[in-house]
């Protein structure tokens, strides 16, 4: 997991992005995963600082920066990340699975570098020319009868590899923490009033009786009960067996 | 990486989007990364199959399942994930991070299971009642000042981390290498037949009947029951409510 202040130092570049709603839906995975710097490469529309798809990220597009070219987009950088795929295009530069991506890039960050990742836009992906600033081609592992991803996606798969993907685990917390498990004996109790339900329904043949009380048994333990699962299964059982005998 | 044929035994469920374009950015993530069966849930707009965003998963879309719930489209399944954010909500399963998820689906897969991961709306996520059919929540480690995700994007990221990004499958083993897991649509009628039993012997007050079946629903899928535990649990029930009928 990449620290705050390591993400502040990474650039988004989207170059000739043509809908808006791409250029906001990349904003909004930026904010979705603690990125802030963006820059936009000669937009097809305008306006996209309007965007209606930048949810949450509204200031992060109105503060994004505009640039002529992603050379001048990603001239602090000191390793710069194009995307894409190789289904139509041979690389020039070496490849990096995103998958690998992670390290490559907290290393740069560890010693103190600048790193962009550049998309670039919707029809074609980058240009051989827009390459030509990148260090390394990431390439996102798709499908091959199906490569091409929207650009927002493609963004947010990006950054959810770097961001939330790479290294430490999300501490969640145990899964139920204020349950114990349910004892040897408060499971036999349990089933013996199971046993004894069993009995009062006429569920099964005396001469199969013990051979179903063991199951039972068996059964209980290897679902893993808690004290307040079994406390509850007896009152039910305990409930049953009073109907039924009454 | 999963191969084609554990991807073919993954569902995708979404439940109640509002938006035909994000159905169609789902689609076109799931054609990306070799994912083909989609289940919509009870959608906003009825003409969400013509989505113009499912560019190169046109079949797909016209191929998906309706269903009228959440439980109706995973009944055949044997893994119920839900997706979601921890910001709103107390979870009542088992939490995994997005990046642990590869391993635990690979081994249901392994094991012969079917999996399903669902996805709620775009405004709300999934509902609590929703949650109630799934035994696991996966929550994509986002920023907690912006977690919301758009759907699409998060669809993305999910099908990512389980196709490309999740390494060779974890081999566990099969706790019973003869026992399949039971399905989603098994324990709801188990649930049902207890729900039923419940109430022919007045278990509880009228008024916690709702949240004894919530409770019970969730009960039985932490459990792991097998198919056979669940046909005899079945049977067990069946017999005590013939009983307490006559």
């Amino acid at each position: 997991m990449l620290t705050a202040g390591q993400l502040d130092r990474i650039e988004i570049v989207l170059v000739k992005p043509r809908n808006p709603l791409n250029i906001g839906a990349a904003a909004r995975a930026m904010a979705n995963f603690g990125f802030s710097h963006l820059s936009v490469v000669a937009p097809y529309e305008p306006h996209w600082r309007e965007a209606q798809s930048a949810v949450g990220a509204e200031s992060l597009l109105q503060n994004a920066k505009s640039a002529e070219s992603p050379a001048e987009a990603t001239e602090d950088c000191t390793l710069v990340i194009g995307t894409g795929t190789l289904v139509h295009r041979k690389a020039e530069q070496p490849v990096v699975a995103l998958p690998d991506l992670g390290g490559r890039v907290a290393s740069e960050l560890d010693r103190g570098g600048r790193v962009a990742l550049v998309f670039g836009s919707e029809k074609r992906g980058l240009t051989r020319d827009d390459f030509a600033c990148c260090h390394l081609l990431a390439v996102i592992p798709t499908h091959p009868q199906q490569p091409s991803m929207n650009l927002g996606q493609a963004v947010a798969v990006c950054l959810y590899e770097l961001a939330a993907r790479a290294g430490a685990p999300v501490l969640l917390g145990p899964e139920n923490p204020d349950q114990h498990p349910a004892t040897s004996g408060e499971l036999d109790r349990l089933a013996g009033v199971i046993d004894d339900v069993m009995l009062a329904c006429r569920y099964s043949p005396d001469e199969m009786r013990e051979a179903n009380r063991h199951d039972l048994r068996l059964l209980l333990r290897r679902l893993a009960l808690n004290e307040t699962d079994a406390r509850r299964a007896l009152g039910v059982f305990r409930r049953i067996l009073h109907k039924l005998k009454h």
